[in-house]
C-alpha cells in the first residue's frame, strides 16, 4: 500500500530559525556527532544554505511521480527530503518542480539521487543537495510514500524533523530535540568564538585545550631532526 | 591499422545553432531520453556551455598523440570528442591544445579521460567536459583513429553528430536527427513555459498534469497523521 | 612509539618562491612526471593556489589530535601535509585550526582525508586540498607522528619537501631537487610560451613538433570519408 | 549518553525458521521490495547463508569496543548487525569475536564496515556480510549503543527484526511482519515453481505471463532484419 | 518507437566454436586490443566461460520487461547482451529467466546492470557476467528494443556479433571479423606456447623477445645496490 | 634516468619464513598497525597465500616493459611488487610472466594495477594480489625503475622488505624489522590462542579483557527494553 500522511507535526519554527543560524558542522557536533547525511550528497551549486522541516518522500528508482504528490503536502518553511528505495542517478528534480516548491515557500531539497537543470536552479536561488547531477529523465508509473520515515543519505529522517544543509553537507535534527540542539549549538559557537580569538593571537591548541600533559602521558616523544636522522641511519 | 577519416559530413549548421539554444536535459528528453553521456563527465569549470559537430578521436590509454592529428581535421563549429580505448585518468588535454583548437574555431572538448590546466582553460573561456581533472602527462607513442565512430561516456558518437553540453552534462544528437530534435526541443520548451507559469501561480503538478485519478486508480491512500500514528502503535 | 621531529631542514626559500610561480602540471612535467598526488585530492574551494615546505603528520583514522601537535612545529612558509594511516573521510580540519595555522604564516593544507567549514575557509582565503568534504568530527585519543616521511595521495612526502597545489591538484618536489626543478619549470614555460604563440597564429602541433614523418612511419593512413564509407559497406 | 538495551523482544522463532528456508530475493519481493540492504555488503566467503534476530550495534568509526559489549546481549538464534556512525573500512571483526559469538549460538554477522580473518571465518563456517575485507585494526576508546535502531546498509534495522542473508545480499524483515512475510514468500515460491516447470518445457514468459497484448498496446513493433537494415540505410 | 528486430544474421557457427576455445585476453589481443568490455562486468560465479552470438537488448533503468521479449528471439548458440539506457544496479535477471534461456540453448548472459539468484545460477551452471549482484527487483512498465546495436560495458555490440567471456571478463568480436580473429588467436596461442616452454626452462623475456638492445638505447642503466646507496646519501 | 638496482640486501630468510607462518592481520598488529596495503588489492583467486622479499618495480601507466627487466633481478624467495606511476587498470601481468617468475622460485606478485589470465594463474598456483582483473594489454615503450623505493597500495615499499599476503590483503614489513616483527607476531598469536580457548568455553571479551569498569567509567548505561520503550514514547 502506498500512503500519503497529511499534516505531520513539524518542529517548532523558532527552533528551526535558531538552527538556521549555525553551520552543519556545528549542529552535528552539538547533537553528539549524530545525524550527518552521507557527504556524497553535495550542493548542486556552491554557496547554498537552507534549513527547514522535512517533508519526506520514498520513491521507486527512476520514478519521480510521488514528487508531484509531495508538493501538495508542503508548507512554507518545509524542506523536501527524497529517498529512492534503490539507488538511482536519474534526474528526479528540475526547474519546474523547483518553481512549484518555491511558490509554496519551500526552503530547498535534499535528494539521495539525481538532479538536473543546475544552471536554472542556481539562477532561481533554489538550493538542492543531491548525490548526482544527471539529466536522465524519470518515469511516472509506480507509487511511493509521502511523510513516512525514510533513510536518506544513510540517516533516518522522519517527517517534521529539521534538516539543515550548507557547503559542508546536510544534517538532520530530530523534531523533539530541535530546541535543545539549537541551545547546544549556540553554546558551542560561543566557546569557539573565544578559542578563535586566542588562535588568532597566536596561542596554540596545545595550550588552549591543555593537551600537553595528556600527550606526554600517552608517550609522545620530541626529538630534534639531527638526532632522529642519526638514529635512522644506524 | 590506424586511420584518419577526412571530411565526414557534418550536421546541418542551422540545426546545430538551434540546438545550442536549449539545455542538455531538454534535448535529451526531446529525443526520447537517448544520447546522454555518463554524468561522470563534468565541466571542468562551472557555467560552461557548448554545442558543435563532433570530430571523434579514439586514443590509447595515457597517449595523446592523436589529439594533435585530430586538430587538423577540425573546422569552425566543430567540437572535439575523445574516447580512450581503455580507462585513463591522465591529463590528455591542456592549455596549448586548447589554444590550437580555439584558433580554428572549435567550440569545446568532451573527453572520457583527464584534463589539466583548468585555471588557464577557464581564463580562455574554452569549455571542457572531462571524467577527471589530472595533471599527469601523456606519452606520444601509439596511434589511434580520427573520425571513426567511438563510444564516449557510454554513448556511440559518430563524426558529424551534434554534441551539446552544459552544467547538466553532455548529450549526443545523431546527425540525421538534428533538425527534428531541435523542433521537438522547441515544442517541449514551449509547453514547459506554459507549465512554469502555472506553477509560479501556485497550481500543482497534480492538476496541471491531471494525475489525481490515475494515482487513485493505482491505489494511493491519504491519511491524517494522527490516524497513521495510532495505527503504527497498535 | 609516537614521535615529533623538530626542525627538519626545509627546502631553500628562494626555490620555493620560484616554484610558486608555476602551475602543478608544469612542475610535474619538469621533474619527469613524478610526484603528482592522487587527483582525488581536490581544492575545497575553486581558484586556490599554494606552495610551501611540508610539515608532515601521520594520523590515525578519525583522530585529529596530532594536528594540534603539528601546528607548533610549523613556521612561516610551511604547508601542512596530513596522511591517515588508514582511509578516513572524517573532517579532521576546520576553521579553528586554519585560524591557528594562518596566525603562524602557514600557506595551506593538503590532507588525504576530510575537511569541513568550507565556506569559512573560503572566506578566510585559507587554501585546502582534501579527499573529502565532510562535517563528521574526529576524536583525540590516539597518537601519531609529526615530521616523519608519510605517503599522502599515493606519494612519498618528506618533511621539508616542497608541496605545490592549484586547481589541477598537488605535487611534491623533493627538497634536494627544488632548485633544479624550478629551473626546469622555467625552461619548460619559456618553450611553451613560444609554442603558444605559434598555436595562436594557427600553426598545428603536427608542424610545431614535426610529427608528420613519425606518424607516417608508424603507419597512419588518411582516407576521405566517401572512400571510407564505401569500404565499410562492402 | 551511550546505552545498552537489554532483552528487546525478538521475532517469533517459528517465523525466523520459516524465513530461513527462502532466498533473499524471494523475501525481498514477498515484502513488496522493501528492506534490501546495500548490495555492497557482500559475503566474505561464498556460499554463506544465515537468518537470525537482530542484535544491533551502533559503533564509532574505527572503534570496535561495543562489539564486546554486544556479545553479552546475544542469545542463540540472534544475528549481529553492526553500523558505524560514519564510514569506516577498518576490520572491526575477526576470528576471536566470531569464536565468542559462535559459542553463544549466534548465526552470523552483517556489518556496514570491514571484517578480517576471512580464511579463519570460512574455516569455522561463521558467515559474515561486510562492506570491506580489511585487516586494519580498530581501537577501544569510544562508546556506542547496543539494541537501539540503526541504519545498516541504508536500511533501518530494529533490534529483534529478522535479518536474512545469502549470496545475493541481505534483507531485513520487521519483527511484526515476520510471519506474514514468511507466508507471502511461500506463496511466491509455489507460484515460481509452477512457472519454472513451464519455462523448463520451453514455454515463454510472454505467454506464461500473458504479456503480448500489453506490449502491443504500448506500441512494440516487430520487424524483420532485412527490412530494418534497408530502412537504416535510407 | 520500440522495436524488435527478427532474425539478424549471426556470426558463422564454426568461427564461434573456434573462438570459444581461446581465452578473453587472447582474443582481445588477436583483434588489436579492441572490443574488451568494462572489467567491472564480472562473472557472478567463478570459473564460468561462455561464447555465443549476441542477441542484444536495450532496457530502461530498473525495468526488465524487454528481457521476456528478447528470449523469444534467441536461438541455440546465442548469448544475451543487455544494456540499460541509464545505469541501474537492479536485479534484472534471475533463475526463472535463466531456465527459459537454458531451455532454448542460450549460452549465457552479459548484462551491464544487476543480477540475482547467484546460488541458483551456479547450481544450474548458467553463466552470467554482470556489473552488480543485487536482489532488488525490476518493474515491467516501459518498452525498449531488441536486436538493435547497443553500448554494453562501454563497447558497441551489434546483434549477431560474437561475445566471449571468462574469468578475465568479456570481449565482443564483430560478426564479419569472427573467422579472421579466430585465426589470429590461434596464431598467437601457437606463438605463446613456444614462449611458455622457453620461460619454463628459465629463459628470460629479455632474451626471448630480444629486448636488451632497445632498453639500452632508451637509456636504461644498471647499477649495483652499494653504488646506488652511496649516491643517494651524498 | 631509468635505473635497475642490482642485488639490494634482502631481509633475513629465517625471518621471512617465520613471518610466512602468520596471517596478514596478525603481522599488521604486531608492527603497531603499520604497513597494510590498500585493501582494494585483492587476491585474484581465493585461498592464495605468499610471503617473500620485495623486488620493486616502478612502471608507467599501461606499460609493462619493465616487468621483463625485473624478472632478471629476482631470486628464489622473492616476491614482485609493482606500482604504476599513475593509476592504470591494464593487465600488466599474465600467464607467461608468471611462468618465468615461477621458474626462478618467485613466491608471488603484488601489483597496484591490473592482472589477467586469472584461470591460468589459479591453475598454476601462482598467487597474485591486484587492484583490477582486466584483460586489456599493455605496451612496451617507456622505461621505469627496478629496486628503487615505490609506493604500492599506499605503502612505501623498499627492495628487500618482506611482503606477506593472504585472503585479508597484503602487508609490508621493513627489512630491518623483520625479525622483531616475527617475534611480536608469535607473542600475539600465543596470547590469542589463550583468549580463543576462553571464548570457546563461553567466557566474554568483557571479562577476558577486564573491560567492565572502564566502560562504566566512560558512562555506559544498561537499561531493560521495557523501560527504554516507555522512555522513548514519553
Amino acid at each position: 500500500m502506498s500512503i500519503v500522511v497529511r499534516n505531520p507535526p513539524r518542529a517548532d519554527r523558532a527552533a528551526v530559525d535558531a538552527l538556521a543560524g549555525f553551520g552543519v558542522a556545528t549542529v552535528h557536533e552539538a547533537q553528539d556527532r549524530t545525524g550527518l547525511l552521507d557527504p556524497a550528497l553535495r550542493p548542486v551549486w556552491p554557496g547554498a544554505r537552507a534549513a527547514g522541516t522535512a517533508v519526506t518522500v520514498s520513491v521507486p528508482p527512476g520514478d519521480n511521480w510521488m514528487l508531484h504528490v509531495a508538493v501538495e503536502q508542503c508548507r512554507e518553511g518545509d524542506l523536501l527530503v527524497v529517498a529512492p528505495t534503490s539507488p538511482s542517478q536519474a534526474g528526479y528534480f528540475g526547474e519546474l518542480l523547483a518553481t512549484s516548491l518555491a511558490a509554496r515557500g519551500v526552503r530547498g531539497l535534499v535528494i539521495d539521487a539525481g538532479c538536473r537543470d543546475v544552471a536554472e536552479l542556481q539562477g532561481m536561488g533554489f538550493p538542492v543537495w543531491a548525490r548526482h547531477v544527471c539529466a536522465y529523465g524519470t518515469v511516472k508509473e509506480t507509487l511511493g510514500d509521502v511523510n513516512v520515515p525514510v533513510v536518506c543519505g544513510g540517516q533516518h529522517v522522519r517527517p517534521g524533523d529539521v534538516v539543515l544543509a550548507d557547503d559542508d553537507g546536510a544534517v538532520v535534527v530530530p523534531r523533539p530535540r530541535a530546541g535543545a540542539v539549537a541551545e547546544a549549538a549556540r553554546a558551542r559557537e560561543t566557546k569557539e568564538a573565544r578559542s578563535r580569538k586566542r588562535y588568532e593571537s597566536g596561542e596554540l591548541g596545545l595550550d588552549v585545550n591543555a593537551m600537553r600533559q595528556r600527550l606526554a602521558d600517552k608517550g609522545l616523544v620530541y626529538v630534534d631532526h639531527a638526532e632522529w636522522a642519526a638514529a635512522e641511519e644506524s
